[in-house]
């Protein structure tokens, strides 16, 4: 099977999938899937297309230079991605762009763009599930393509795709989890002394913390998260604005260290229950006994503890997950809708 | 859809199922299917059969009262339950006769029966799965049926199904998890204070236990679902006796505490790893950290942490599950048949 691949954003984790498929060609070959890259749109790179394929690594490695797309061989450079998404004409569209915490934009509308002309969409983007999910699965379903996004939430970890999947007939009662990792990085170095400007500084020196990284900081990667979980998992129609947000910008060592010694951790903790009214969500740091599965997620690691009616508790944890992890989601999405097409 | 049922034994998790399809009535209607069941087999309360239905509800309580299936109206009783099953002509067979470690049977020859005749199998029984799941698969293909398993190991947690369903194009390098909840309970019990006899008596009170515990306190269960985790999900070719065994019967409260006091548990680890001349596995007591993945599962409670290629490591983490948990895990293998039929 050949499929055509269009990419909205080259960033960190769709160069990381880059590699993945560079690594796997043999595999994807057995797997009789044939990939052409024939677009990609950045915001600082330019936009290119061509029909003849673009080799997607050499287009990785050019942006990690820092050089213009416009320099491969034999693409065609337009100003303006929206239309080059609109026109590409490809099978699956990688929609990777910078998160927009404010309305999810243009993310949704490149989404929506691509799905009206029949094409599949794979998103690593919280913005557009969090603030959009039901409507693009709707148009997704329309136009006979799908809308994956299993990389929003928790990397690669299949947490959309286990519900789906593999709990049929279970309902989702409600969630707790730890979904952020530089605020969980930052809170666990200064478990180990550091204050809070250190701890930040050792995740950002880890690549783990953005330049700016007030949105983990401040709780609303966990939000967005949040909602898309809620939305998607339970029905919801939570906006991110209502869920309680606090962050971890209060938090000390001092707070930390005493509650070590207590037998605590603190973590920043995300929670979702169904009520009389519909679902609430809450996102704030939380003491957590040091001996329980979320003190033990140290690092990086990610937890999220379902609450169902016939599977009882049931927890997916992905340990010190990197962005690889997060690369991995796009490319089961991608094998998913290989293997249903 | 219309699917006749077929029950292989009928014992507590049969009758949970049963408990289960009776409160899930209307959503199974919902979904247009609809269940008959048409044979049940049972060791001790005979073997019956009835083309128009029997109400599988009443047959659980007629067996929880000690009564006789030949009570029930309208249906046939026969003497030999193989030759029920060859015979009963129905679209699925459940399989939960009591495990038999030495070589799977009489449970591989009934479910081998049920698949050359076209009957999809669930079964919950981890013996098939050790010593005969390639062949049992195998079979199932050749005859355009299904071959299902998710409640052998980690109950209704789904993690055949993760690992098929959600994790495309991972490799499992290796897995560690505390897969038997008995000795798992027994343990816990013993670092709160209770001596072995005392903790294992708590766990027969509590019916986790069975009135002979031999099986899961010299680690055989757990080396059964080792075998049937390591040959589905990283296609080795092991049998229960390749997999060097240690139980629990040696641990006592002294160890316990000692270990407490240095800040460790010990559980009962599987473990499988990937080596030069194939795939090793191992069952044995460990102490592990208290604030680590497997020091927090206490009670009943099961992890399965696997090692992969693309996904890092991933855990799965069931809580305290009981009964219902591994009717569950026949109800989601249900739903999944009916889905695909």
């Amino acid at each position: 099977m050949k499929l055509r691949l269009a990419f909205a954003g080259l960033g960190n984790v769709a160069r990381e999938l880059a590699r993945i498929l560079e690594e796997r060609r043999l595999e994807l070959g057995r797997r009789s899937i044939e990939l052409t890259t024939t677009a990609i749109a950045t915001a600082n790179h330019g936009c290119v297309t061509c029909d003849r394929g673009i080799e997607l690594i050499d287009a990785a490695r050019l942006v990690e230079r820092g050089g213009s797309l416009s320099e491969l061989p034999g693409v065609v450079s337009h100003s303006e991605p929206f239309q080059l998404i609109e026109r590409c004409n490809a099978d699956v569209l990688f929609e990777t762009s910078p998160l927009n915490a404010t309305d999810g934009e243009p993310a949704i509308s490149y989404i929506r763009g691509a799905l009206a002309r029949r094409m599949h969409v794979v998103t690593a983007n919280k913005g557009p599930v969090a603030f959009a999910h039901k409507e693009l699965r709707a148009l997704a379903s329309r136009f006979g393509v799908v809308f994956r996004f299993e990389s929003a939430v928790m990397d690669g970890a299949p947490v959309f795709n286990l519900v789906d999947d593999c709990l049929p007939g279970v309902e989702v009662i409600g969630f707790e989890g730890i979904l952020n990792s530089t605020t969980n990085l930052i809170l666990s170095s200064m478990e180990s002394g550091l204050d809070f400007g250190e701890a930040l500084e050792k995740a950002q020196q880890l690549g783990v913390a953005e330049a700016n990284p007030d949105f983990d900081i401040d709780g609303l990667d966990a939000t967005m998260k949040t909602v898309a979980l809620a939305n998607v998992l339970m029905g919801s129609n939570l906006k991110p604005a209502d869920v309680s947000t606090t962050g971890i910008r209060g938090i000390n060592s001092a707070q930390l260290a005493d509650a070590h010694r207590e037998g605590f951790a603190i973590r920043l903790i995300a929670r979702s229950t169904r009520t009389a009214g519909g679902v609430e969500a809450l996102v704030a740091p939380e003491r957590v006994g040091l001996n329980t599965l979320f003190g033990t997620a140290t690092g990086t690691s990610n937890v999220l503890l379902l609450q169902t009616d016939l599977m009882g508790e049931l927890a997916l944890f992905e340990k010190d997950p990197g962005l690889r992890q997060t690369a991995y989601g796009l490319f089961s999405d991608l094998l998913r809708i290989a293997a249903s097409c």
